[in-house]
């Protein structure tokens, strides 16, 4: 990877998203004096494409975002189109089903350090990561039908829709604690039998990864009351939906929280969790360090420079406990002073 | 009421069931002294009736159910049944969906006292109701499949449906605060979009209620991160599954917390929100309370002697508030001992 180019993909998004990807990319060319060769490409997302081409995501973009080796997105959406025949995330629901992004997997970590912004008394570090099932279910089953009178939605799976995003889930327990939750509602759903069964399967072919399941209602509740028990929870689309907004929650650090998005082979899409923000959007303060996470996990998973990602990560923590922070956590610098510390220690340690 | 018997239908269910019912009775029998007429009739249901009868809902148990003035119902299933064909959770929706209790309301509440078993860092009281949709959406959406290479299940609701447990929201809220938060995930669902339309219309016969909404996964967030803020959340079916048991997991106190669940006329079905314990059962350490509340609620909603149930209310308050709790809640008392003690303390007090 050295010496070819890395062909990235930025999508900017709305409102804070020009924001926090300014931030992002500022920490990637700081890291990359060191040999990291690269170029942007940046195209229009979200509302942005809406207002300039009337569509979310216009083919120049898609064709932008397939061709990539790796897709930075900031976070799109907002009141501004809300009366828009079609809204701005559903760019981003057509973009995960093009490019096959079958796996969203989002980090919760609740560091020593980080437990004094959780909203939980927890006494224990918390450190576990969610797989969330990305391209079918309900957000996409068909059919489906709205009209006066009454409307349905279709969940909808199939064996080989479960069997490659369980495998990934397991494929990361192996590297961590070797433990996989299945979150589904199996005494209800015939999708989630068919996930609990095709689980079963799958876990066959990990002999060392313990693995357990949980019904949805109950992994909303030990989200809360034992979040240090979980190693990695599997589940289908709406569900990961909630629960990993839940756990998002439970690390009172929203703005802090990258995630990455991947299928089989081709681009992986590096996203933060979070929205666009327009409560706070143009007065500087968005939190950069969830943008600047994605771009620490780009170099990690689609580069492979452990390296690079690693002084990221350990400059982003540094300038944290030396309390230097934007407003959401507590502190009072802006997204841009709390940026520039981070490059000029990075700077300092290499 | 004072004169006419009132008829109760009991269903003790599965492990703790029985233990908490018993609880719960005897609190019954001493409050009724106070000339309130009424008779028991016991009917097997759940686990207990699948080993009785081979079904979780024997036809007697629905006649019986049926025909009372009102329903109380301790807690359901246990690894006892895992492999039985039909599981004793099935016994529930059926009994639901034939009395067509379709709304279920659960009330979530921190008192001062009570801020200390929260697992949340929270400051102030919390003090608000969900109104789950019970018998529609994707419990018992038709078709529903379940093959070996696929599955898939249907969300589907009417208009009808939407409208009469809206109302419920509605009429909660203007005995409350005024004020009704709809959950949906509007920007996905075509469910949703028809629950956003049906929520305004029946909005404009409220005119002094105020209204919000929330996508589901934003609502996991804030019953976390302020939990103060909600009056009355509407919600579907498998939404308010989840939500209601995160809402209760953020009191600390899940074996306190009734519930109940009407439709339009006919019996109402008083129940705890949570489980039958299967680990704890026989110890004899089930917290009573969350059945004692179902007792009051019942007492007030159905048989219109709000008088009793703040009789009830007050002096588990007064037992809690002397330390005299479950090991659940801390304390080192027994069912029976917490159970006596609200019963002397009612005596004392009429
Ligand atoms: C914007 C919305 C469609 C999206 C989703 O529900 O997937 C978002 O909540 C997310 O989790 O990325
Ligand atoms: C036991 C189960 C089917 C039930 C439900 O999902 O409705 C339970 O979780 C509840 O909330 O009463």
């Amino acid at each position: 990877m050295a010496n070819k180019q890395a062909n990235i993909t930025v999508l900017q998004g709305d409102y804070i998203g020009p924001e926090i990807m300014k931030a992002g990319l500022a920490v990637l060319k700081a890291v990359s004096s060191e040999g990291f060769n690269y170029q942007l490409n940046f195209a229009p997302f979200g509302g942005e494409a809406i207002d300039q081409f009337g569509a979310p995501l216009p083919d120049s973009t898609l064709d932008a975002a397939s061709s990539a080796d790796a897709i930075l997105l900031a976070a799109v959406g907002g009141p501004k189109w809300d009366d828009n025949p079609e809204r701005p995330e559903n760019g981003l629901l057509q973009l995960r089903k093009k490019l096959n992004l079958f796996a969203n997997i989002r980090p919760t970590e609740i560091t020593a350090d980080a437990m004094k912004y959780s909203p939980l008394k927890i006494y224990q570090p918390v450190d576990f990561v969610i797989v969330r099932e990305l391209t079918s279910g309900i957000y996409f089953g068909k059919p489906r039908e709205l009209a006066n009178d009454g409307a349905f939605d279709t969940m909808r799976y199939t064996r080989s829709e479960i069997e490659r995003v369980a495998k990934i889930a397991f494929d990361m327990a192996v590297q961590r604690r070797q433990h996989v939750t299945l979150v589904d509602k199996s005494n209800v759903l015939a999708t989630s039998k068919l996930w609990e069964k095709v689980f079963h399967e799958v876990a066959r072919g990990y002999p060392n990864v313990e693995v357990d399941r949980l019904y949805v209602d109950a992994a909303a509740m030990k989200l809360i009351s034992v979040p240090n028990q979980f190693d990695v929870i599997l589940t289908e689309n709406l569900f990961g939906d909630i629960l990993s907004d839940e756990a998002a929650e439970i690390t009172g650090s929203l703005g802090t929280i990258p995630s990455m998005s991947k299928g089989a082979g081709g681009p992986v899409l590096y996203e933060p969790i979070h929205g666009s923000a327009p409560d706070i959007a143009g007065k500087g303060i968005a939190d950069p360090l969830s943008m600047i996470r994605c771009v620490a996990m780009m170099l990690k998973y689609s580069f492979n420079r452990s390296d690079l990602s690693q002084q990221i990560l350990d400059s982003v923590d540094a300038v944290a406990s030396q309390g230097i922070n934007t407003p959401d956590r507590g502190g009072d610098s802006s997204t841009q002073q709390v940026t520039n510390k981070i490059i000029d220690r990075l700077q300092k340690n290499t």
